[in-house]
């Protein structure tokens, strides 16, 4: 692994990091002890399945009973001719306007092969099936089972310029995204746009949270409106941008070309209407009734992650609001505790849940079950992250007052565990509406800054004790056994770093889209209740940038350059936010800002519940009528790659005329219509003409 | 004019309506008695304008001091030329998805000309602007203002055939609509498309409505869900439908193609990012801007028009029901007959600000002009169909015991008038809920069939009278002047039934575009109270249909055969309508339905507020959620139209592909990669890999 002394240093890189010795991807593979025979024999077909689709491949010792299979492309005219064939399968597709270029040559001259093209393809070439011309290795999986994973090697030399350009730079501009997108692909590109965009949209909501912090307090009806319609121009402006981005990059469309889910199950097979092929068919609609399944599993991730975080938190309002005995300072962590012990157990569960429930539904493609799995995701993560707020503003504020009774079950709990009868102390409960805020605090900063923590440094932490942990047991193990990898000195550097990266984490960008999405939910649907949390956001995520591009380079393994034509299913995830955002932030507004002399501050009375649901419903109006004008508006702004686009398209159009018509163009061009007509005496017809209109004349009838 | 009897009867027809003897169009040309010098130039300049372009004419006596030129095109090779670039265009502007064959008489194979193809063609080499290649006559304006207008000859023969069979059948299938569209374009075929869609849909709310109006009686919720969830339906399946028909017409995308309006002014011109062609530019901004005041229009129309209904209805329920004096029965009349008198009045000076407003927004082309147009006259049409209704439902139902006080000004404002001093005799006020289905009965039996007769009655005796009191005119000028017309005894049958089809209205699919969104509306935002109106409305349709056709075919002149893609900007319309009927529906029956014994049936309670608010919130989101699911579901299904689209764009690409790559294709596809790389003993290969697994070996390093 690299470290960041290394990455940082103006020096020379350490020996073994400067050069990848041509090494397009290393594929470690399992010599387990039983079985030994039979995976070395899956060894040899491995070998020869990568040399069959023109790769070459060289074999050395890894660590723990393992191989390092170093694959490179057998030569250039092999990577040539996949190049060409992908970018051919991209026009078939409609993800390129213009077909490649016969002449290899000038193709590749126009539009040079970057690296992550390069590695894509080479991938490809990896584990496609056998009959569309791959390798057809699948890792992990049956004939390949031994088959640890395949995995491009760092180019220490792109990272360290780059986690260098990133940490001096305040913004990334289109050159740093465009050599993010040639060195790890358009996926990540994508993640770091979007980051970019929603870091530069958050600066206006951080000025409008510190101003309305300072002068106006929280629960304002300004901020609310201001957010909400911040929120619309966000995602109205990213939903084209997106766009934009894809075109330029040349990736428009390249959703549609996907790849085939190896363990979708077919009905029967079909041609296919569109391209007359033999394709695996499953009814859509057998699908929906699978899909719908995922209502009673939203109802249950409610139920149980609903049920824990409302006892917990009704424990701790319990504690800290009426309690008034002995060990309050102890108890007072104790629903803390409780929550974050079960929560992840719970969590687990469903998630193993969503994924079986995603396997059901057995969809075609890759992207389709990802999509899928992402969506039950987003639900789980929703519940997690924003439900404690939920409860507080929709519950315990409104109705503090009416359910304070029912905490008794609490008292008489703990009175039934204390053997003396003597009964607790307790004192008079007062709705609290800063505990909105203290959650919001809790969310916004303590929770982001532990979770910089374990995202960046516990990886690194982990990963160097686990290396010394391992090197002792080696070395255990090696006087057991008498036995130690030995490398060829010129080869011992590389070798290392090889073994280093082959033990690291596989880098999955969700995880970090999940993060951003989860924090513009917190931005949309609470701020209100503490405006600075878009301050925090945006110190936060200058921080996150640049700690995820670290991750990507230093903590992970490098991964395999997918292409992308969006963000994917988080684009509705944020909308979903947004639409949210308005009606929860009007709720909380007008519950906890009306200062109604009969009941308590938020306390909900009926005059209260009237301005409550009539606030939400012009607010979702505003919202919609904001987003109808926005998208108005931006519909009339020019969009570069959408106007690229449209040019492309045109002047192919053009080419492929001339070519069929040659001269007949530019004749047929000048005067349509008359170069072809009868000749007719002009001065004849005038004539006629002019009489006619003095008196009536024969019509040349055809009859 | 052709007669009903004429059309209807099985002999022949009669003697001029048989034939058009090949006669494309004809132009009515003024020649006044002022600037007879003049008009007689202009007529040259026609006549030589038409001939440049390929034309032949011939010209005969119009009535009235007029000429009627013939127009025909003068060779097949001119027709097929003109058809020929038309669909190249079509091509480059991205409405084909396959260019025309450069084969002329093979692509007019496989894709005839239809007679409306071959017209469009005509008429628009006739009114395009000369750099373009058209004769650029535009009727009425600058050097052509005597030029009346253009207009194609009916196919009675045609006609006969179409009526008869559209008043023989329920149902107008595939055929008839292919039929419609050859002869009289696409933009009459849609509205007759949808009509039918719409008509077959009916059938379910008119089942629905008869069932709930003799089971549940007004103000059902379950009527209410059903319209609700009918409406989107309805809206998404056209959609979807509207999609389809265009691409199996081969129009997709051809609102695209927009004609230029002649009115447009520049701000400057510059260089088309596509084309490269200099073009002029109008700010999009600017023009916004203009827009804007489409909300204080909307506002003055609410004013003006809301101001009236408003009076004349509190007028009329003062009247109604709380007058008791003398002349009630003649009295009852007086606010319908202001109303009657008014509304058309205020309507023609707002449409007059509409059209003023939409020139000031200063479209580029004709449909973009055509648009505005229509959104604003929707807005019209929506003060005047439903405000009174709204009056009803919104102010008189729910606010009527507060208001009662406030009729009193019609009291005081009567006895001013009144010379004796007697005080008036009143009745007791009391909310009479039936009012809503009163009006609702008055809005869809009695105006629909008022309207139907209107439409297609009046024209016809108007036109009738109109003849005959031309004929006596006609003789008695004759007498003074001595002169009347005579025609050679072969052609005076046909230029008899010429000259009436001079004289016959143009027919604009507007209208009747319009009438049946606004029947859409009454059902989808008011037919909870009357539920029987769509079983009217089935009836009504029914007739609609054929009317309509009897009065394309009889009553107007033969319509240019223009193309379209959409039913345009009704679609917009009708979403509109659908989601505001959840709306007020849900309104309606909230509080209408409840039996609140505190106050009188329908008036406004504390208590019914807060239930009429949640139950419009509830219904609002049931609407989004119903119509997510619709779309899910509807995305699902295969659309003939959008897979025919795609085969052929694929086809193409794989032609285009195997045309340029000849041999080499086949040679690649059967083994992609492997056919080009090196040539590696794949033993030496194997035994290397095998001896690397077991002891290091020097990497073929390239340094």
């Amino acid at each position: 692994m690299a470290s960041f002394k290394n990455l940082y240093s103006n020096r020379k890189l350490d020996p073994g990091f400067d050069s990848n010795f041509s090494v397009d991807y290393v594929i470690p593979y399992n010599i387990p002890e039983e079985g030994k025979a039979e995976a070395e024999a899956g060894f040899i077909q491995l070998i020869e399945a990568l040399v069959k689709v023109g790769l070459t491949t060289e074999v050395r010792n890894g660590r723990d009973r393992s191989l390092l299979i170093f694959v490179k492309v057998a030569s250039e005219k092999v990577l040539s001719d996949q190049v060409y064939w992908s970018r051919l399968s991209d026009w078939l597709n409609g993800a390129r306007t213009v077909g490649p270029d016969k002449d290899l040559a000038s193709s590749f001259r126009d539009e040079p092969v970057s690296e992550a093209e390069r590695l894509r393809v080479v991938y490809l070439l990896m584990t496609k099936p056998k009959n569309e011309g791959g390798a057809g290795i699948t890792p992990g999986s049956g004939l390949w089972k031994n088959v640890d994973s395949i995995f491009p090697l760092h180019n220490h030399t792109f990272n360290r310029n780059w986690i260098q350009k990133m940490s001096s730079k305040y913004i990334i501009d289109d050159t740093n995204l465009n050599e993010i997108r040639n060195s790890f692909g358009e996926s990540i590109a994508f993640y770091f746009a979007f980051m970019q965009s929603y870091f530069k949209f958050l600066v206006f909501p951080a000025a409008a949270g510190f101003a309305t912090y300072s002068l106006l307090g929280q629960f304002s009806w300004l901020y609310t409106v201001f957010v909400s319609l911040w929120s619309v121009v966000f995602f109205e402006f990213w939903k084209r941008k997106e766009v934009d981005l894809a075109i330029q990059w040349g990736v428009r469309g390249v959703s549609n070309i996907q790849h085939p889910r190896p363990q979708f199950e077919f009905e029967h097979e079909a041609e296919d209407p569109v391209t007359g092929e033999m394709v695996k068919v499953y009814s859509p609609f057998k699908r929906l009734g699978t899909q719908l399944l995922q209502i009673p599993f939203a109802l249950a991730c409610i139920l149980v992650l609903g049920t824990l975080i409302a006892t917990c938190n009704s424990l701790e309002i319990f504690i800290t609001e009426v309690y008034d005995g002995p060990f309050k300072q102890y108890l007072t962590f104790l629903p803390t505790v409780i929550l974050v012990v079960m929560t992840p157990t719970f969590s687990t569960v469903l998630q193993a849940f969503a994924e079986r429930l995603t396997q059901m539904e057995n969809y075609e493609t890759l992207d389709a079950h990802h999509a899928a799995l992402v969506q039950k995701q987003f639900v789980l993560n929703f519940i997690v992250s924003y439900m404690a707020l939920f409860f507080t503003a929709f519950v315990y504020i409104p109705f503090g007052n009416f359910l304070v009774p029912y905490l008794d079950i609490w008292r008489a709990a703990a009175q039934r565990l204390t053997p003396s009868g003597k009964a607790f102390a307790t004192q008079e409960f007062v709705i609290n509406p800063a505990r909105i805020s203290n959650q919001m605090f809790y969310f916004t900063v303590t929770a982001q800054v532990v979770n910089l923590i374990t995202e960046t440094m516990l990886p690194y932490v982990k990963r160097q004790v686990l290396n010394e942990a391992k090197e002792v047991q080696s070395k255990i193990t090696n006087n057991g056994q008498g036995k130690k990898i030995e490398d060829p000195p010129e080869e011992e550097a590389f070798l290392n770093r090889v073994r280093s990266e082959v033990e690291l984490e596989t880098y999955d960008v969700t995880n970090d889209y999940r993060e951003m999405v989860v924090q513009f939910g917190y931005l949309s649907l609470f701020s209100v209740a503490w405006p600075l949390a878009a301050c925090c956001f945006l110190v936060n995520n200058w921080v996150e940038l640049r700690s995820d591009a670290v991750k990507i380079a230093i903590t992970s393994r490098r991964p395999i350059p997918w292409r992308a034509d969006s963000i994917g299913p988080w684009l509705n995830a944020l909308g979903f936010l947004s639409w949210l955002g308005t009606l929860t932030s009007a709720a909380i507004v007008s519950l906890c800002s009306s200062k109604d002399p009969n009941g308590a501050a938020g306390s909900l009375t009926d005059h209260k519940g009237w301005a409550v649901l009539l606030s939400v419903f012009l607010a979702e109006h505003f919202y919609l009528a904001v987003q109808m004008a926005v998208r108005v508006v931006m519909s009339k702004m020019n969009s570069p790659g959408v106007q690229k686009e449209r040019k492309e398209r045109f002047l192919m159009k053009k080419k492929l005329l001339q070519e069929n018509l040659n001269q007949e163009v530019d004749e047929k061009a000048a005067a349509p219509g008359i170069a072809k007509t009868e000749e007719i005496s002009r001065a004849v017809l005038e004539e006629e003409a002019r009489q006619a209109s003095i008196r009536g004349q024969g019509l040349a009838d055809e009859m």
